[in-house]
């Protein structure tokens, strides 16, 4: 297929090979055009706009945020402008369920397919084409990307028919993440204060009840109390619990353990946190416990 | 060896038959002496009284709560006067930190030797000598039943020569599971109201970062607001988090997840839920929810 | 003065009577001209748009959210376009910080001034000429309307020469109200569910250490769980903690007991209660504990 | 008549000078007597022991905690061992519910009478006569000691018949201070951040909807940051708000505001804040904003 792909970052990069080996002809844009290098010495075609990228079939989206998204999709330029009829979208990007519908309408009204596809998964798994893909859209757009899916993740799964319910699922998943962050920092502050070696404690958990690889990547972190360098930086994931929360606001869910995390990022950001792992809100159990 | 065992629960149960089946002299007493007959039958002796288990080299409690501990060790033909000069009580019951260092001390005093014990399992884990046993006690003292716990466990952690430690440790695990069903309880009410298959959403989870044998399990429950019967009932829940609370007060460590998850436990004490599994507590989102 | 005042709801249509009785010329705009025949019938002009209002010295606007008051002021006849070089706009309206500061440079970039005058007080008060007015903006400003202010409250606080500074002041004392209300929720539910008269116990609060006027108010519905017909609509105290979150968060300031509040609107709206009262938020502490 | 008085701290030497100045015949008790020597100096009697103290009609006690009553209660030469058949105890110190029913119980079964009569006011109001008291007990009990809180307060409040629901009522008015206090704590963070003068702000607060005392005298405090000398400790409101807790826990009633304060205290306890003045909690929301 031809298949465009703007946003090159960690994540978008890590895909974008991945298309490129299965042998589609693929042609890339990123802001700063650098980061496209790799990608053109393997064959891909720079493009100079978001709108020269979504000539073809099919053009992926993998930016920073919201405002990133309205800019490429809307802004000179844009892909909106650009798009073939019934050329799909397949936007990947952890956005808020409101611009994903609004994606939704917009697509629609020029007579293009919209499919949202987040992922779980961090830059290694995009790389080694391990992530998990949650898809949402129109059946027929799910089935015709169906086999570009299966070249970047290990597995998809198709939330919904509306596209937006994908975003969802994603925003609750980080949301969880979080959870599981903040639920082991008060439990780590709890037994390193009475007295217990924190790897000790880890090891009993990560190799009993709670063996997800979640526990023990954020785990080793806390217990070592290493939030530098940022994996995932904590602005980000502070973002993302306002997103999960806007999303609940709008649906009348209210999410006690959200607002507790939003509130550990506003504590953590009002304490020079912007640079740290979003796992590092587990570290403020630790310091109201005078440790 | 010579074994006492006190406390014949689902829990109970299964641990004494696999010491009976490694080979050891077993006396068995529950307060409800029907609960010993199978075990009798497969060749322990019944005790008459707490008392009465306790004449060879180690006693076993697996009891309730702190106020069955407590009756059951201080109270009339209890353990503690029965004992013998460094015979061994291990107390795998979930107790409170303060029980277990007074228990420590009662035991010192009477020249005994304590190790606290508390595992981590269902009772299935249990009869299956599955369980991860956490231990905490003098280093020779553990030695010495070691091979006890071989033949109850798939894994035995040594957290500690002070014994409460390993209670902590116990309760600081019941609140991780009580907050994996709290995040899970939100985000399936989000999720839910915003039209997506909890089941769906489940396998999403589970499959790909979630893949701990408690997301599959609560999950499940949660994703089928199938809260009875109780595999652990939410009064049990309630006082292990009222426990691990009060041995954060002790230490002035704050958790405010914690506290949260007291207050969902009181929600469900004060409308039915009493009889419920205390994953029940998952449902109250929902509710808030208007779901 | 030569005064313009737009939105005539149950707040405006008492400040500008008291405009109209001390002597100004009144030129009066709602979206809905039935509220504006009394004003008209006491003297004032009926304008036909906010621009045909905001032809004189001064104009006021008192509407209800940040949306209409985007639509009043930027809006087709808005008044941005047709107020004079050094005319003064007076925002009473409980608007966003954001949406203040927006105002703030707008109006600059016009040549007009700005002034951010969020008042306290009910309905009532407004008729009476009893409110407070929390005033921001540059002193010059202030003291050439300050006369204006003596005629529709009692008290004026300059609290910056900042506009927004008004409208944080607004939302936090917001912030504080619901507080109460949900303090008195809390206590409540437990005394009362302790066997304790509810009428017994807010007497002697209210003529001891809480005898501040709110208390006396929220505490009677409370105490009441009469929570209709709402005085101030649980729709906008849920708009008010919103946006006092939101100005937290710009500013990096966690507040939990918000948060709390936020939790409490949601479970009340999801649960049927948006024809209510605010203070309906008091009753779902009693409803948790089963009463 | 001939009254004891068991617990002479600045709260009760205060009351017990306004029994004395009465005409009453008073006999009073200290853990350390060179307290008592004012009021013998203006009349009263030495009692070396709170059983000594309660040979008369009543006996009041006024102490620090559950423990310092239990021990003048049910201790060596303590007062349920001495005091007549019909005469009455009256307990002003803030307790438990639990040991308040204690209390009832014992006294019942020893044929004498017990009411509970928790007071609000600081020292200066208790020196002053000014306390509001909050009684409950039988009524023939109440009605035969009435005269006696006329001579400390300024109002009596008769709650209930059962004495805990006195109990029940201080520890929830206690809540609703630290309520105050909390709630004040986090808009003077917020509006601080915001570049606004917060006694200006605590004097638009003060002087329109929230006029009460409380919010007076604590607002300062928080305005200030001025936490020492502590009016009352911080560990005594740590103990309130955990006695409120603990009463609503046996009620079945949630307190999600009471669970945040419960966090505030243990995280001000853990931060060296245990000589300070209870508001002190204020500080945390600043401290958290990064103030």
């Amino acid at each position: 297929m031809k298949i465009g792909f703007v946003g090159l970052g960690q994540m978008g990069s890590g895909i974008a090979a991945n298309l490129l080996k299965a042998g589609h002809e693929l042609s890339v844009y990123n802001r700063s055009a650098g980061k496209a290098e790799a990608l053109v010495a393997q064959g891909a075609t720079l493009a100079k706009t978001p709108a020269a990228a979504a000539q073809g079939d099919v053009v992926f989206t993998m930016l920073a945020d919201d405002s990133a998204v309205e800019t490429t999709i809307f802004g000179e330029n844009g892909i909106l402008g650009a798009l073939k009829p019934s050329a799909i979208h397949v936007s990947c990007t952890t956005i808020s369920v409101k611009l994903s519908e609004k994606l939704t309408e917009a697509h629609a009204k020029a007579g293009q397919r919209y499919v949202a596809a987040p992922v779980f998964g961090r830059p290694d798994a995009a790389a080694a084409a391990k992530l998990f893909v949650a898809a949402a859209g129109e059946a027929q757009a799910l089935k015709d990307i169906a086999p570009l899916f299966d070249v970047i993740g290990q597995r998809t799964y198709v939330i919904s028919d509306k596209p937006s319910a994908a975003n969802l699922v994603k925003l609750s998943g980080n949301f969880l993440l979080a959870s599981v962050i903040e639920s082991l920092g008060e439990a780590m502050a709890l037994v390193s204060k009475g007295g217990i070696d924190r790897h000790v404690y880890l090891d009993l958990l990560t190799s009993s009840l709670f063996s997800a690889p979640v526990y023990k990547t954020y785990g080793a972190l806390i217990a070592d109390q290493k939030f530098s360098p940022a994996g995932f930086a904590a602005p980000l994931g502070q973002k993302d619990i306002r997103l999960a929360l806007s999303a609940a606001e709008a649906l009348s869910v209210p999410m006690p353990l959200a607002s507790l995390l939003r509130d550990r990022f506003l504590t953590l950001m009002a304490n020079g946190g912007d640079k740290l792992d979003w796992s590092a809100i587990a570290g403020l159990a630790a310091k109201d416990s005078g440790q």
